[in-house]
């Protein structure tokens, strides 16, 4: 394997005509591009600016021409159904979504911390949130044909990307068939991202946006809709992004053992303060921000702060229709796709030499995040979601110096 | 309130033709009755039987005739709907599910231990696992006129039950329309527990069974059935029945700023050994048995067991078809309503003189129970789902003695 990488990066890099990139992005891998934002970028707005959004490539960013452009559709009574983007944006009415995608590896750096796990060190902004439009997947599924009968034989609808690496493999992944085709999934073949074509980094000109679920099904450069039997044979879907018991190794590991992941539990973090940063005494009191999201369309609705490393809970403030871009009022139940911002301002407890801040997000089922990463800890570092913890110094104002 | 209910008592016993209860039933309030079973029947068979099915009442058991019994349906284009119970039967196709309830206040008693709260002091037992027969709600919603536009301006279905307190108010709660009207949701007008008609404890003639949602939604005696832009206005609904920051007490609890619980977290519990047992050295190996469910539908995929309080942490087994009770397959994704009992055998560890067994499980969204009760310790104690914990002793055989 590394040797044939080897060998064609002598003949040709299929990275050279990767996008360029905002330099403010902190790169975890190259090639395959993989960078999240600072943390603190991302509570500046409720909608990330695509510039910021986290880049999770796992192949070279394809050329795609639009004008040449065709979408498979397979499986579907109807035939194989071919869309050109035209048609694509032209026969089914442009949907909007604002929805929130998650690396599956978000904050997988303190999984590493407990032990070493196999992955990309992602901190805690491998999450973003944007506007996606589009077609409806449902719309058009039920246009190649979709119905009841398809329901019986099928049960989930794969994506092939038209990412490939060296040997002609393309990037794959698939959702359940009752996700992709309810009227409540809000499903997207999306080309458009925050107002704009999409940009190279996220799937030009067509990318799969699955609200609620893990971003590794959210498929970019979209090239292959297939109704299905089975679950894609990817090695993303079989042999990846699967959780496992924090007993399992790589001698023990049953890939077959596990569901392939879909819906996120719920998440929170602290974005501002940093961690080791220090305040003055003098400031008083201290902003603390961050974001809390949940999968499936659960919506947060309490996110706890604590100063004291977990021994008192404060109540944050959510930050939904700040800048008027938030929604108003809440979503529809189950389909609260974006994330909240919340933040707390509270006085600096006296005499306290060092704030232990931590957060944790409660959803609409009342799920809650665990309160430590070793009893969660997996062998792929997916799914890190433990109270995150910031520690922040207080410096006594020292007038004499 | 005190005054009123020891004057009705004088007078006339409201309770006086509740019905006979299994004896082996741990009792946690007399009138209204509550009761669990002892948690090692729960792993006894996957079905509950419906004796021991855990009995959660707030008010006294009502007396329902049969041949006089009607259920009424509002707030549809249809106008009012009232049903006999022999048209119920008999005008709507016969539907089976097999789903778990859960009351609000299972493992109470934990949180109990960290700081006291208001509410009966359940152990782990206010679950259980029963099959329903009955009609769809949302069948007999389509017959009364259910439609499109009805979801453009109502969000709830309110229930009303025949049971009262002495000033004549009924109990009463809701859940959300798209539940109600969902094909998928599996909410039903039950009158058929376990094979038979349903006993006076559990809603004889008719009662709703909400596959998911939190036990006090599952309305007992149904009377009424209201199609609403609102909520249920009862106190079970509105000032009851939500969760709360730890750092939130009776001084300062809001209860217009949490939702009402619907869907419920991922929960597991150990039934067997039980807490302070002791095991002999010369047996070697311990089996631990347990429960595992989610709420919502999910379905839970893992179960993790620890002898050494978390540190070390071993896969269960889930017996899901044992005695042939269990569904075959999985079930189709989000309708996961039943629980998974699991259980695991292993060697006791050389020189330990206690084990400190923990449970905890994972859903399909990959949700996880937090590790500790204080975090989410809560004034009403619901939501109790930390990693559940039982201390075992080991003796060492002394032959001496
Ligand atoms: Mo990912
Ligand atoms: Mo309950």
């Amino acid at each position: 394997e590394d040797l044939k990488k080897q060998k064609t990066m002598q003949t040709l890099d299929p990275y050279s005509s990767d996008p360029e990139r905002h330099p403010v992005l902190r790169i975890n891998n190259l090639k395959p591009f993989n960078a999240e934002p600072p943390p603190e970028i991302l509570s500046d707005s409720f909608i990330t600016p695509s510039a910021f959004f986290f880049k999770r490539n796992h192949l070279p960013v394809p050329q795609v021409d639009p004008a040449t452009y065709l979408l498979q559709v397979e499986g579907l009574p109807g035939g194989l159904l071919t869309l050109s983007l035209e048609e694509l944006k032209t026969r089914f009415p442009k949907h909007t979504v604002t929805a929130t995608l998650q690396c599956a590896g978000n904050r997988r750096s303190e999984m590493n911390a407990v032990k070493q796990v196999k992955g990309l060190n992602w901190g805690i902004a491998a999450i973003s949130n944007a506007t996606w439009s589009g077609a409806r997947l449902r719309d058009v599924l039920l246009a190649a044909g979709y119905g009841p009968d398809v329901a019986r034989r099928a049960g989930h609808v794969q994506f092939e990307g038209l990412d490939k690496d060296v040997t002609g493999t393309t990037y794959g992944a698939s959702i359940p068939l009752n996700k992709a085709v309810s009227e409540e999934g809000d499903v997207l073949l999306a080309y458009e991202m925050n107002g704009a074509d999409l940009p190279a980094d996220h799937g030009y000109p067509v990318r799969v946006v699955v609200p609620g679920v893990v971003g590794a099904r959210n498929v970019k450069w979209l090239g292959k809709i297939i109704v299905s039997a089975d679950e894609s044979s990817s090695h993303w879907q079989q042999n990846d992004y699967k959780g496992f018991s924090p007993g399992t190794d790589w001698d023990t590991v049953n890939f077959k053992s596990a569901p392939a992941i879909q819906e996120l539990p719920v998440q929170s973090a602290i974005t501002a303060p940093a961690d080791g940063a220090v305040v003055d005494r003098s400031s008083e009191e201290l902003t603390v921000k961050g974001y809390a999201w949940s999968g499936g369309g659960r919506e947060v609705v309490r996110v706890d702060v604590s100063l004291d490393g977990g021994k008192t809970w404060q109540v944050a403030q959510i930050r939904s229709s700040e800048k008027g871009q938030a929604p108003e009022g809440t979503p529809p139940t189950g389909r609260a796709w974006a994330w909240k911002l919340w933040e707390i301002t509270a006085p600096l407890p006296p005499g306290a030499k060092e704030l232990k801040i931590v957060c944790k997000a409660v959803d609409n089922s009342y799920n809650m995040q665990p309160d430590t990463v070793a009893p969660i800890w997996n062998l792929r570092g997916v799914l890190s979601n433990a109270w995150h913890r910031v520690n922040v110094k207080i410096r006594e104002d020292e007038r004499e110096e």
